[in-house]
């Protein structure tokens, strides 16, 4: 067993495996060395402080018995030992030994090693703009970036705010300082949906109009020029490709970059991001060295492509990993298959797999559904509208992707782990289809929600189902004045005949049957009812009837319909 | 392709497989009889009826879009002919007849079917005491039932109830029964514990606590004798071997038994507990028949076993996939795992799998640990403690049952979920520990509890972790006198010293290397902390400087204790 493991990084990854290094083999030695001084903190935790929700940055390096995680801690309770302010600089494989220089000092010197851990992390992407140097231009990557942003918001000195980058930390960070501070906040967003690489277009509409709604102002598909402003007042203002926007603080969150140059220098494999390669057992190519955390690479396991997976769950999943296998165990890390969750505001979106786009650049010939239904029994009093992508490939039926969303956020959630955990291994559409999640009416439908939506993709696979999305609709609807049939009672379409006139025709599908010569067999009809089900039903009748073979069912109905466009309904 | 169709029970099962075939084969002639004149409803919403979440009865058997579920919605929107109040009396496999009776005018006919469907259902079981036939002893096992308990309850008829089963029914019926109505509720089970078939005895001791804590009398190992009272003034009081109940209304809910003796008569092969069989189409002996819902039984994807899965998820699952196979496709239903949640109150339970007990009958090595943690990140403002009980084979590491607890019950409802889809496929430790469930601080620590519930098993299976149950400790304690070391600060534990002396002996886990001296080595200690990490990590400590080998870990520690025993703290 090794004798001394040193491991470079201590936010996520390195106390993790330190940690459990020294409960399993006491007799090692183990070093934990970071540049910082404030070490083992959340920073997943960041925005909940800068929002108020987290009111002491304490909380945020403290156990959940409250113990500060210091110097102190490491050395006195867990027997590790730390040194903080002390950057690593090469890597000396052939000997095994690291060299590092102390910040506050400047003096370097050599450590042995017999087993080496990168932690090394990931840096945020400065885009080369003009102006990024400016005071009050940040990014968001370690406490002290936190705390300034904090103290520079809560003592009144910022009114607007420009968070450039449309991810999950620009979007925690609009929430953060829309809702308890009141800063007028612009998120520019260079792609034309916000959460790219997460969601398709569709579901990320929903999530724009909800930020919109709680008065952050999303601009998407624009490009930022340039940063205005001067060293002595600070930013002044963002300059976009469509004109200025004032503002006192600039936060950049357009990404981050595995800190890997180390690594390379030391000649260790990286892969097409820069992340660190590591094996299973999370060593990289010099069996001495282990990585982790987001400063490697790891296997998607739904498109076999590495990819970095910076997410503090898997760096804490990792660590304990690493740990293990250098106290003399043996444990694996798989690979990633993309679960990840963000609330704003009052909602709640999860995802895991592909989504449409990457699963055809994957290969793939992805088909999806999107449905819409109460997360507990409809009849139950607190439930409330869950809004489900599913994603499988048309020939062999493996599901891709989980997309979802709602306002009881760990009701969305459940949905898309219980769905998250059976990707990697190449579940089947009709494994969801029976899915046996939990269920009483405070909980749940008794056909869920995952267990509809499989369905509901399936009839689409068979041809039973044609479906159109609700992007697609309001294009059709409103650009090309498409014919809509409206399924549902009178008093429930009658306002939308009244906003829409002859472009929304409405009968009642329990008279269907008896109105079939009603129903226009001259033009394409898109279907719709409140959610999907009896206007899907409405389908198959027709087509059995021969009545009208081209028709569409817009998925998810007026739901979704109301939560990607709040303005549709009268 | 079959021609005509005939469905046996129209509650759950048998609506959902008639609206498959009828949309997917509209040339299929449908027949749907049951015995009952109120069809398709929600079973499973009683207890949310009578306890006023759901005002109306109605509620129960329409739609999400609020249609009424009765003979001329099957008629007119799905395409299927219902009989109501008509009963199957007998199958005439040979010929393809079944008799029925229409129940209102006594008359008998027989009806040709290609295939046939049974969905019978189960009948409660009224254990044979005297005076179950008074009036105000009743079962829950229809909307009648229910209607006239509501009409009772409401009408301020009983203030006093007695109800008899410590299982799911009782248990939501106690909650109904007291919250909005005030009746003074006893619930009686004849075993030691609740929920005796889904949970250990120390996950149901907190749910028996928090029952009571809400109202609630629970009196567990407690058999009922008599039932007292007259015709006239109906039922007067419960008489158990401790003495008379007093009440106005006794609700019978000891089990269930599947209605299958018109199948057991006509030849089909049934199990040990009278459930029709079934292949894993869904077909029973006979090709032409299929059997689903309460009346069958099916294969339990852990311990091997069938056995009845009484659960409307289940019973809509597989018609669906029964009426996919009859109208031409290919679907399976290959077994449970015993998924199952409830609410109580405030507190969410949820469980799959199998109990240690049930898996030592299964033949298995049962191994498990009990986790309390956060259900959000620690330092977000509305998390709450979750309690998780995880149930591995020793020799396999096979991982056999979750169970779990918590005041936010989707937070609950969803760890239990991702881990119960993996069970059935012999889901290993290891692939818990790093289960890739969604992460944000709103949603979960970046170490899931449910990952940590892994390593903490990992950790006692390889030896490092020696643990002692919180119910077995309580006795230990109380009644021989067990020695606690208290590795928590002197601020959180110095009312607990104070409280019980020199038995409760305080070393803070940080100053634990510097006091190692003061540690007792001549006797057993049962090591605690808040939730048991910090105690787990001192046990290490002890045991890698030879200071004292016999030692427990109190699973799950004080956030366990106080969650089992409100008394137990200062």
């Amino acid at each position: 067993m090794a004798k001394r493991i040193v491991i470079v990084g201590a936010v996520a990854l390195g106390p993790k495996a330190a940690s459990r290094i020294k409960r399993i083999a006491p007799s090692c030695e183990v070093i934990l060395i970071d540049r910082d001084d404030l070490i083992s903190y959340g920073g997943c935790g960041i925005p909940y402080y800068i929002g108020g929700d987290v009111s002491d940055l304490e909380a945020l390096y403290s156990t959940s018995a409250h113990v500060l995680r210091d110097m102190d801690y490491f050395q006195n309770v867990k027997g590790v030992k730390t040194l903080i302010r002390t950057e690593a600089i090469a890597i000396d494989r052939r000997n095994k030994k690291l060299k590092i220089r102390n910040l506050d000092d400047g003096k370097e010197k050599e450590i042995d090693y017999d087993k080496l851990v990168l932690a090394t992390g990931a840096t945020p992407v400065v885009p080369p703009l003009p102006g990024v140097d400016l005071p009050g231009v940040c990014t968001i990557s370690n406490l002290h970036h936190a705390k300034a942003i904090k103290d520079m918001v809560s003592q009144g000195k910022i009114t607007r705010a420009v968070i450039v980058g449309g991810g999950a930390i620009g979007i925690e960070m609009a929430e953060a300082l829309t809702d308890l501070w009141g800063v007028e906040t612009t998120l520019i967003e260079m792609m034309d949906q916000l959460l790219p690489t997460a969601l398709g277009n569709d579901m990320a509409l929903p999530l724009k109009k909800h930020m919109e709604k709680n008065g952050v102002r999303v601009l998407l598909g624009e490009r930022v020029n340039k940063i205005l402003g001067n060293s002595t007042n600070g930013v002044q203002a963002v300059e976009t490709s469509n004109g200025e926007i004032p503002c006192e603080l600039v936060i950049l969150s357009v990404g981050i970059r595995p800190n890997s140059s180390m690594a390379k220098e030391a000649g260790l494999a990286t892969g097409m991001f820069g992340g660190i390669l590591v094996d299973k057992r999370l060593r990289t190519s010099d069996p001495n060295i282990y990585a982790g955390g987001d400063c490697v690479e790891i296997p998607h396991l739904v498109s076999g492509h590495n990819l970095p997976m910076p997410l503090g769950s898997l760096a804490n999943r990792q660590g304990r990993v690493i740990g293990t296998n250098i106290a003399g165990g043996s444990d694996c890390f798989n690979g990633t298959v993309g679960t990840f969750c963000l609330k704003t505001f009052e909602l709640g979106i999860a995802r895991a797999g592909l989504t449409v786009k990457q699963a055809q650049e994957s290969g793939f010939d992805p088909v999806h559904t999107v449905v819409v239904q109460a997360d507990r029994a409809h009849f139950y009093p607190d439930m409330q509208l869950m809004y489900i992508k599913l994603i499988a490939d048309r020939k062999t039926r493996r599901v891709l992707g989980i997309e979802a969303a709602g306002l009881q956020i760990d009701a969305v959630k459940s949905r898309v782990d219980a769905v998250a955990v059976l990707l990697g291994q190449g579940v089947g559409l009709d494994e969801i289809a029976t899915l046996e999640v939990g269920y009483a009416p405070p909980f749940a439908s008794a056909m869920d929600i995952i267990n509809n939506a499989a369905n509901s993709l399936d009839n689409i696979i068979a041809g039973y189902q044609i479906p159109i999305d609700v992007i697609d609709f309001l294009k059709e609807f409103k650009e090309n004045n498409a014919q809509v049939l409206d399924v549902r009672s009178p008093v429930q379409a009658g306002p939308f005949v009244e906003k829409y006139g002859q472009q929304w025709l409405n009968i009642d599908q329990g008279e269907l049957q008896a109105r079939i010569a009603e129903i226009p067999r001259d033009k394409p009809l898109l279907l719709v009812c409140g959610s999907g089900p009896r206007s899907y039903e409405a389908q198959l009748i027709m087509r059995s009837q021969g009545i009208n073979n081209d028709t569409k069912n817009i998925q998810g109905g007026i739901g979704m319909i109301q939560f990607s466009d709040p303005d549709f309904a009268p």
